[in-house]
């Protein structure tokens, strides 16, 4: 049975130095450090599940998302969870619509950031309760239209005919370099591979154009983030002049909430629609942008890497195929393989496709260890590294 | 002569308990503290000149604001004022551009806010410097179009021409009831008078529509907050449904940055632009807007009262009116007589119209006195509180 009284709420400032081997940086992130803000809830039913919750971050700032966690956290404590999931919209909307905090979001930023954590621990700490994994759980919710139930083994049959035959490259830092880059990468994948670009968010609109009809003839089928994420109208002005050339538009990763998707769809501002499972207000808001999603027919293709974001994003996008979208036509999620040591239910990839998490749960959970050690500042890890900088 | 070393930067977070008498709530900000994060420079100079700057919060968060300054500090620390003035643009790029800070943005919530407070602080030190209010600092700037300098005089003779003959409602609760007390009001107030609501964004786009059209006959000037202030295309519809009515959109206290503005006025999505002079990132990013206001010819109408909105947000337009705008049509600036007791400079307002402030600097400055008592948690204001609420 669903319920119990939360009756501990703590938060983790959690960070792995990666900005001293270079990964996952680009033009506009060059040094970050994988890094979430970690929550964990506690019932006071004596059954020893926990909920884990994260937000993916990267470095500095995330004790600021730390502190937007723990003045959330009246909202959480002492609430029975079956009174959360119960009213799961009335309990979504007391968070985000607190009359102080809202303030300094309102939904966005940090305390938006802050919200994502405290409910993946939640639907985290649900799945387990009710003993299966997040993606099974929302299947299995008789609210959600059932397209069909396709079998798991499709989903990696499909995925696996595709094998590895996607590759994308970052541009928007020197115009001769990426016109060489591309055509080198080009060349070495041969004309019917795909072939993806990521802008990361460098361009104004204009530049954009400009910059991406030089690049036309190397038959990316993207650009992603071409411009501010928050420039819906100039996404759209994008759009238009690049469809033509067989580029579509992608973004999606720090669009701060449904509102603004909702908007890139109207406005059709965009051609592929990537979600973020830790940006936005967990499964609840990721869900209304899915179903925007199916109703525009644009497909989803959800950011991942950064810390946990494939071990949570995996659930989302199984939801996805089995009872919204039910097709794979150009759909893929991203992976990195990298930082799944940490966690306790990691990723499972096998020939190139997200194997079906069959463990309860969001696969949130972080390994005790890893916790301990990547605390920043007083973690092994960060009082090395600190002392190191004589810091 | 502009200039020294930030040797010193000291952040506070103070609160005004204004909750306990209902001040300033509506239907969205039930139970609002106003406070501040409230930032302080000091320099190497030795001329005893410091820069203030704050960011408007309403209780609860801000304390994140509070761990985001922080975070911003290292960027400004160390650094000379020369040196930052000199290259603004590329200061206030690094500040909203830092690698791993941008994520929890970017450029929106606790850390554009914070952002705010110090960017604040460093054109009222400047300012201080100059020997100049912020507005005559502004003014003077080569590069600022200068429309005509008009005497100070007539900026208050216009207003005065209108004494206090606007008056606005808060609506969006109750439909029968906003009929039943806007009825009242525009009885009271007679027929040319100017009435404007405030629906502080509780209606989504077709219910703002609907409400408003029973409301239009009671003739409003403007609908202020319709919906989401993230909601771009949605201003837009309900705009093009209320024109024809004679109801213009207003919006822009909780818009985010320059970005969300430029297609506001992009998509014709309102008719009155109301700046925050502590969400955007400061006098910068509150200049850009004022020009692109301009450039569409959309009336800029201040948000102001929170603490030290008046204050900061006077600077603001005296420099749109004669710098850019050069006109008084349409435009007001809001004003709540509130809280000035706190700051060093408050407000002169005579004959319902702000007097330009003549003291150097952006008025940004509070009493240390009204900070060490409302400082929150340790203040005797909030200790005694906290006390009663055994806390």
């Amino acid at each position: 049975m669903v319920g119990g009284r939360i009756c501990g709420l703590s938060v983790r400032d959690v960070r792995f130095p990666t900005s001293l081997g270079g990964h996952g940086s680009d033009a506009m992130h060059t040094d970050p450090d994988y890094s979430a803000a970690y929550v964990i809830l506690e019932t006071d039913v004596g059954d020893g599940l926990k909920g884990y919750g994260i937000t993916f971050t990267l470095g500095r700032g995330t004790e600021v998302v730390v502190c937007a966690v723990n003045a959330l956290a009246h909202h959480v404590l002492s609430k029975d969870l079956r009174d959360i999931v119960g009213d799961f919209r009335g309990f979504y909307r007391q968070l985000t619509s607190d009359g102080q905090l809202r303030w300094i979001g309102p939904e966005k930023g940090a305390v938006h950031l802050a919200t994502a954590a405290v409910l993946n621990a939640v639907w985290d700490l649900w799945a387990k309760q009710e003993g299966k994994p997040l993606w099974k759980l929302l299947v299995d919710m008789k609210y959600c239209r059932k397209v069909k139930l396709v079998k798991k083994k499709e989903l990696c049959t499909e995925a696996l005919k595709d094998g590895w035959t996607r590759f994308k490259v970052k541009v928007g830092a020197d115009l001769q370099d990426d016109i060489r880059r591309c055509r080198l990468i080009r060349d070495m994948i041969g004309p019917e591979k795909i072939l993806m670009m990521d802008a990361n968010q460098r361009w104004d609109v204009p530049e954009a154009v400009e910059w991406m009809s030089k690049l036309a003839e190397f038959k990316p089928l993207w650009i992603e983030e071409p411009t501010s994420p928050d420039d819906i109208l100039g996404h759209a002005t994008i759009s238009k002049a690049l469809v033509p050339l067989g580029i579509g538009v992608a973004t999606g990763e720090q669009c701060h909430n449904r509102v603004i998707f909702k908007q890139l769809l109207q406005a059709k501002a965009l051609q592929f629609l990537q979600i973020d499972s830790c940006r936005l207000g967990s499964v609840n808001e990721n869900l209304s942008v899915l179903l925007m999603a199916k109703k525009f027919e644009i497909p989803v293709c959800p950011h991942a890497g950064g810390v946990g974001l494939c071990e949570l994003v995996q659930h989302l996008i199984i939801f996805d195929f089995i009872s919204v979208s039910a097709s794979l036509k150009n759909r893929m999620c991203e992976y990195v393989d990298h930082l799944h040591e940490h966690f306790r239910y990691p990723v499972i990839i096998k020939k190139a496709s997200y194997m079906p998490p069959k463990d309860a749960g969001y696969s949130t959970e972080m390994k005790t260890d890893s916790v301990q050690k990547h605390q920043y500042p007083d973690g092994d890890v960060w009082k090395k590294l600190l002392a190191a900088q004589g810091n």
